[in-house]
């Protein structure tokens, strides 16, 4: 039998948060561990190729993030988006200095033929990250946002150009039907002691890597050491558009709304304390419910977090 | 009659010092002049599409270049690079973080559709450039270098990767023979006062420009107008390795061997005092000579350079 082996589904800040709890918790042990990341946010800038929730999960585990924003990198500077600015170019995605050399590696790395799999191991090896930071998939997956009234518009406009302030009644992922998971994803799924949906939004980050063919029947093949932790707290999303966005496509912006979402896959559902009053709700609807606190304001509490998001399924005697 | 016009046949360093002396000898004159600038050294990094002698031009007229090298940005710092060699990218052509924003703004405009002529004129519209920088064409034209012993590598290769410091024994310009000039290049050599064909590299710098189908032809037709400054001062080039490059192919690493060159299509050629022996020769080939100091080593030699330059064509009475 393989040393145990957590495989977490990512999206961006939040994922990041937790598999740096999960790095902390594990220590050694996560080097076998392997981050399933969103790839559907990806976008071309400049010629360059821009993977925000990778780039978000790598600094995190690097120790590199920026620990205001929890994107992009501590200490940066902005010469590059300066000089653009003064020649008119396009600024509204700012790509600081530091931040920019990893979108060159990718870029040429991309050109001289290699996949995003590869690379990626590559950027993370150079970053002296453990865990194995795996794309969802290469192929390419685009978020299309339909917002009211307008019609679709690219997941980046939606996000960063109108700062998901607008009303949404449509998403959907270009290519995803054609795509196919990223070489060891599914391989991961099947041999993982546990896995974990990260607190990340479901509709935009954990929906595309559920809509890659293949990777929602491995889960649910696997559902008895599936564990998802709601990115729904109070009723409100930390960070991001999930609560408006659940609403606003008939779900419930609750923990026992994303059970709902999630129950075909997932054995057990992680929320927090303030939602304690939901666990009769999610066990009706087939998940365990555990209750702790899942607001991750230093490592500690992610670490805690993660220790008791996975101890969900050895405890049962699985691992 | 139109005001007077002066276009400039140009390649890097030297013709950039040539155009910032005309520029400054000219004054608001210099709003109907155009320098053609070579594009055979084009070439692409990290997706990005890079023009060095384009950017040298730009700068130089900007007065934002790095006045210790006479090409990339003055004050520039070097976070991206440091944070790509931390990466293992590739950092053999260093591009430093005000530079970078050029390539940037450049490849996202053609990545909009936009052609090179009207991406460079944007780019000197934001830099206050008054003067019409034209790339010598908007097709595809790569300089090809044949290494002695090795074969043919990219011009860059041999100019950064190399240093220059090896044997060339042949030079061809990849689609030159498909290449059409940028609009406006033949109206302005055709209705030139005068035409500059600046100190640069015979070979590699003016040479693409000149097999470009329709260029030469319509210099040769223009001859009476045109004045060559040699880049060839006491038998040496004064940066790069034009002087072992026409000697390795075959030509004369002289003044007198750059009238050679261009006598087909230059009426006269200026060169430094310290070459005044070989007027005679510079006239049996058919050429004026004109002996003054080209060694630019201020701005205010520069406008001497060319204010004796252009006057070689005006004292005919042309002008």
């Amino acid at each position: 039998m393989p040393a145990s082996s957590i495989v977490t589904i990512a999206g961006g800040v939040g994922a990041a948060k937790f598999l740096r709890g999960l790095a902390a918790a594990r220590a050694d042990a996560a080097r076998g561990d392997v981050a399933v990341v969103n790839v559907a946010d990806d976008f071309s800038l400049h010629g360059l190729r821009i993977c925000p929730d990778l780039d978000t999960v790598s600094y995190t585990l690097a120790g590199l993030v920026n620990p205001q924003t929890g994107w992009g990198r501590a200490d940066e500077t902005w010469t590059t988006r300066n000089e653009l600015e003064r020649l008119g170019g396009q600024t509204w995605f700012g790509l600081g200095d530091k931040d920019l050399a990893l979108h060159l590696y990718r870029t040429q790395r991309t050109a001289d033929g290699a996949g995003l799999a590869q690379i990626t191991r590559e950027i993370t090896a150079s970053l002296d990250i453990t865990m194995n930071i795996v794309p969802a998939t290469e192929a390419p997956v685009e978020t299309k946002v339909s917002v009211v009234g307008e019609g679709e518009i690219s997941f980046q406009e939606y996000f960063v150009g109108r700062r998901h302030d607008v009303a949404v009644d449509a998403v959907r992922f270009s290519g995803a039907a054609d795509a196919r998971p990223a070489p060891g994803v599914l391989e991961a799924i099947g041999d993982a002691t546990c896995v974990v949906v990260a607190p990340s939004n479901p509709i935009v980050s954990i929906g595309p890597v559920l809509a890659i063919p293949g990777i929602r029947e491995a889960l649910t093949e696997r559902r008895d050491v599936v564990v998802a932790i709601s990115p729904i707290v109070g009723g409100k999303a930390l960070k991001g558009p999930a609560d408006r966005m659940l609403t606003e496509l008939g779900h419930e912006s609750t923990a026992s709304g994303v059970a709902e979402l999630y129950a075909e896959f997932a054995s057990a559902l992680v929320v927090d304390t303030v939602d304690a009053s939901q666990a009769s709700d999610i066990e009706r609807l087939g998940l365990e419910c555990i209750v702790t606190d899942t607001i991750m304001s230093d490592v500690d509490v992610a670490a805690a977090l993660a220790t008791t998001t996975i101890e969900t399924i050895s405890n049962r005697g699985g691992a």
